[in-house]
């Protein structure tokens, strides 16, 4: 059965966003009776009778179960954007379907494309939850300039990736569990400076392997080898 | 340096094809004189020289040096064509950025998407390898029925990923070194019938997560995991 999201899914008598409520109506043809699945994107999934119909769909929500995520892990993916929008968007897709919880768009000295629309991102992550049965939505940051988002004090294991072929660990080898941050530059790569400030600031230079990937394809070479490495059946 | 593809490329003096000879000569401008790169898709790199321009771009090639795959496994994906083209050609681009020997794009029961077209993809393969500088071109086959593919006697680790809840081994626990081929269905999975035929013809069921990936998403992550699985530093 389809799944919808509306954040603020509760149990009882819950009045739909118009959104969520024209698509389940309008394009979906569901009529009161019928029932469908709504997460709140934090796992809980809940089992929905429609009642009444309307500019808003009134529901009466019943919980149904927690998905566990079957993850030990937190991972926190910062990227710069791409040239290509598209690429961007493809990037955030299926790292949602393979699993990601913070994503950050960051602003690099070689950034060709300063402009991102966070709230394009934001639905194109609830259309992969919703079709990927993942009911974890993960949070996505405001485009952040990469000298301000490298001097945060962010807890767990930190590496970033770069192509300049220096002697780097690879990056499967270095994930562990609990919060992992990954960083990935634009097309243009870091900057010395850049790199240097990672150093500096506790991030570990790393390898995706052996090949150049494109920025979209490392976030998702590196979004899957996190999922790889702490990969427990549910 | 950007790098150059023609499959018959030799040491001395060599005749571009007109394609290859436009783009080096009109799109990037080069004139005799200028050097550039050029791979056989089989991880051997020269040095060219441009002796001549016009239509055929005359070359004076020198042997560069091979690069090694720092593979030790042979990846073969069989994957159902996707109802949108694009997620296709996305699934070459990003597998060959990745690493993959062979491609069989093949034709299920629930395939909606019935004819692909092989030179595209070729051309997609093309210019991932030289822009990820991997140096070696897959086999892309054409459309091959189901049936047919899965009677093939296939030397190696056979697998099929599909969605179909029944408890399975995870694709990167199964994955060993020597020719892998992974299967990976349509929209609408795999038939009982077409999952019973491969396991009937040696191939083992797999999980890739625990979340529903679309089928370029696949093919992707099993791409990744064997990389990984077998990753060696060049």
């Amino acid at each position: 059965m389809e799944v919808f999201y509306y954040k603020d899914i509760t149990e009882g008598i819950v009045a739909l966003p118009v959104e969520e409520s024209k698509h389940i109506l309008k394009v979906l043809r569901k009529v009161p009776g019928d029932s469908i699945l709504i997460t709140d994107g934090h796992g809980k999934l809940y089992d929905v009778e429609i009642v009444e119909g309307g500019r808003q769909c009134i529901v009466n929500s019943k919980f149904s179960s927690v998905r566990e995520s079957g993850r030990n892990y937190y991972l926190h993916l910062a990227v710069a954007p791409t040239k290509m929008m598209e690429r961007y968007e493809w990037l955030v897709e299926k790292c949602m379907e393979i699993g990601i919880d913070e994503l950050t768009p960051i602003l690099c000295e070689h950034s060709e494309r300063k402009i991102i629309k966070e709230e394009r991102l934001a639905n194109i992550a609830v259309s992969a939850m919703k079709q990927s049965k993942n009911l974890y939505l993960p949070k996505i940051n405001p485009l952040t300039p990469f000298k301000e988002f490298i001097k945060r004090p962010i807890e767990g294991n930190k590496c970033i990736g770069y192509c300049e072929s220096t002697s780097k660990d690879y990056y499967f080898n270095k994930i562990t569990d609990g919060i992992n941050t990954m960083l990935i530059g634009p097309e243009g790569d870091f900057s010395k400076e850049e790199l240097n400030l990672a150093f500096e600031n506790g991030y570990k230079g790393v390898s995706l392997g052996n090949t150049i990937l494109r920025v979209e394809t490392a976030a998702i070479v590196a979004c899957n080898m996190v999922a790889v490495k702490n990969f427990n059946i549910e």
